[in-house]
């Protein structure tokens, strides 16, 4: 049988990257807990039409989508929010505002494999729910910086804008949703020219294209200059003058916050999926062409799925694409250094005696693994040797008579018998 | 549009129980770095012909398998086992023996839910590689017998038996493989009569037949009586004899180790897994009738790959049946009691000094909420309440004048002023 291989666009994570890839998910799972978001974990297949229903032409044609054995329409979630959503408006209808739910897990695209992009890939997320004011959108901005600076990255940046501030002038000018939808996606892909010539098919008003072009232009670092360009540009379509409004609150309490973050603000900004209806951004680092986590207001999904009328915020950091701008920003993990013992019997009548050591170590939380290859005690220490131990224990019959074994320090390449009952701790002492 | 639900046999874990899925799985993780072994991710999709080479025919047929877009035939993996061996097979053919792996995540199979059975289901897997000494077989019924014990459960056993003995049986009487696996899956389902006549239609011996039906009937929780029993059943088949003598000793290393378990020892007891050639195991509770989890030795899998002849033992505990046996046991999980804090800004212009006290208090690592909802005090303090935060902070522009906020005892109902500089520290004085 030949050789296999892993499905194209899937990846394997040998140990020092699946070390990283866990690291992320437990630093991210702590900031839910310092933060109240509660975990919640959610299949990996779900019906296609929830995960279809506002995900957006593009996610939607790139879905791993297929019928089960049942005959079910099925999919695999490209995405969590719809999931989460459906939660909201089904099993915790009824759980008092805001809701603040953290998951974390494997999603899938058929996207074209790229650098950094894959079709099996993992996400944070944390969505909170139930208040419309700009404090929750900047507790959401807040959050995500909080998690960028714990993980040690140096430098980034949010790119903001706000769904409301096209939707607001399309509207105005009776553009139809399915239209708008169509026009967001062609702005996602940076597809401006077409965006236009859409814009322009749906019989909107020379005043609108014009204002949609400089809307386009419209962005910066500076955050309140952009935004003040910006209130004049769109000041005929009032929701749009709202929109920008929003943002601006939004980016002022986090500034006044001492939240500190550089951003860049494009007021043309838009997202791949549809259900986006205020704040929305993604996450950058200068080493990497693509973003690094997105998020975003959506305040009509859960109506959408049969709950309560529920404005919701949330935010997807990509934990295998953190750990890649940790690499690029060559961020170490905080991990402490501990010691790493092997025990290796002489001979194989202690082979149980060196099982009940290990037992006895573990207790005492030390890192542990007994010899099992039946090996002489030199190749077994040259072994333990490449897997990085830092003390070997040498279980013999003289030094067990007198409740003794040989305790030998790895890098000094010294040792000396130590009393069975004071191994842990002088373990424990070197490494200290 | 109707309310969404979830894929039959799936399901959602709401933040309690998912709590509890992610309390087992830091466990196994823990475990797993104190035995040694190392983390590996691997895809949930892979291809069909990978998972389908060796998994039964049962597992088979019941895999979520479905042709991708570029019209791969791909599977969601059914078990870990299959991916690992394909690891070491390949990208770590080259590894220092033995390998140790670990991982952990969901897995999938159309199988009819019932109590504790599910389409979507999570395991810890315990892999070690390289070895075929009988010291490795009782390292990880050792580890699996540390993680049930580290998860607090007080009555469990395990079922041990030995493919070898109806391998070896069989396999002199000159049946196929395939028609071995055949038998075997009709064991594993208990119905053994239908195993016994296919037996028959396979042309063995009178012998043969009378000594499966004995060795069906070899079982009890004394190993050693049931070993020697079994060793005078099958006198007349040299490698079922070899597999008695190979099951006892693994057995007696254990129990001279003082690695102490319930055993139910079973020698016509089959897995539905056609991998397996030596030890094979399941965990018992005597609350719950499915198995909790299984493993085995599998000398052939790697070299089938195409990787090195590499013999092999694992152990895969099932996280969530875990949880399930958890609950039935009444274990509670050891998670230390901390505060929890939910600060409270009197008046809109204060939310920003809300969320800086937050992010201190953060970095002091105690859990906060800002409220969010643009409530008044009274509301804000009866939904903390109900959050069960332990404290509430109440900034107002009196206090903060004197650089201080008004610390509330929630449980006690007592409030007093505390100097912003000693918050935390006065939090953290009162949980201690």
């Amino acid at each position: 049988m030949s050789q296999f291989k892993t499905v194209r666009g899937m990846r394997d994570f040998l140990p020092k990257d699946a070390e990283k890839i866990r690291y992320v998910e437990k630093i991210a799972r702590e900031l839910a807990h310092l933060y109240g978001y509660e975990e919640v974990i959610t299949p990996v297949v779900e019906h296609y039409d929830l995960l279809s229903a506002k995900s957006g032409e593009e996610i939607r044609e790139r879905m791993y989508a297929f019928s089960d054995m049942g005959g079910r329409r099925v999919a695999l979630r490209p995405e969590f929010t719809a999931s989460i959503a459906r939660l909201i408006a089904t099993k915790m209808r009824n759980a008092p505002k805001p809701m603040k739910l953290f998951c974390a897990g494997s999603l899938y695209r058929y996207d074209e494999p790229q650098y950094g992009r894959f079709r099996e890939f993992w996400q944070a997320n944390y969505e909170l729910m139930g208040s419309s004011e700009p404090e929750a959108d900047m507790e959401i901005l807040t959050l995500t910086n909080d998690l960028i600076g714990r993980l040690g990255l140096r430098r980034y940046w949010f790119k903001i804008g706000h769904m409301g501030i096209l939707r607001g002038i399309l509207s105005q000018e009776g553009v139809a949703e399915g239209q708008q939808n169509l026009i967001m996606q062609l702005l996602d892909k940076k597809r401006w020219d077409e965006a236009l010539t859409l814009a322009r098919e749906s019989n909107v008003s020379q005043n609108c294209i014009a204002t949609l072009k400089k809307i386009l232009e419209t962005k910066g670092k500076d955050a309140s200059q952009v935004l003040k360009t910006a209130k004049r540009v769109v000041a005929d379509y009032d929701d749009a003058v709202a929109a920008v409004e929003n943002l601006r609150e939004i980016l002022e309490l986090t500034a006044e916050g001492n939240v500190k973050f550089e951003t860049l603000v494009e007021t043309g900004f838009a997202r791949g999926f549809e259900y986006y209806t205020g704040i929305i951004f993604e996450l950058y680092v200068p080493e990497i062409e693509i973003a690094l986590g997105g998020g975003g207001r959506y305040d009509k999904l859960i109506e959408l799925f049969g709950g309560e009328p529920t404005p919701a915020v949330g935010v997807a950091p990509g934990i295998d694409r953190l750990v890649l701008a940790m690499d690029k920003q060559k961020v170490s993990l905080k991990i402490s250094e501990e010691s790493k013992v092997m025990i290796i019997p002489v001979d194989e009548k202690l082979r149980t005696k060196a099982v009940e050591l290990s037992l006895t170590l573990r207790k005492a939380k030390i890192p542990v693994e007994v010899e099992l290859m039946g090996r002489k005690v030199s190749k077994a220490l040259s072994d333990a040797d490449r897997r990085g131990a830092t003390h070997a224990v040498i279980v013999g019959p003289e030094e067990l008579k007198e409740g003794k074994v040989v305790l030998r320090d790895m890098k000094k390449r010294e040792q000396r018998p130590v009393e069975i009952k004071t191994l842990s701790k002088e373990i424990l002492k070197d490494t200290s």
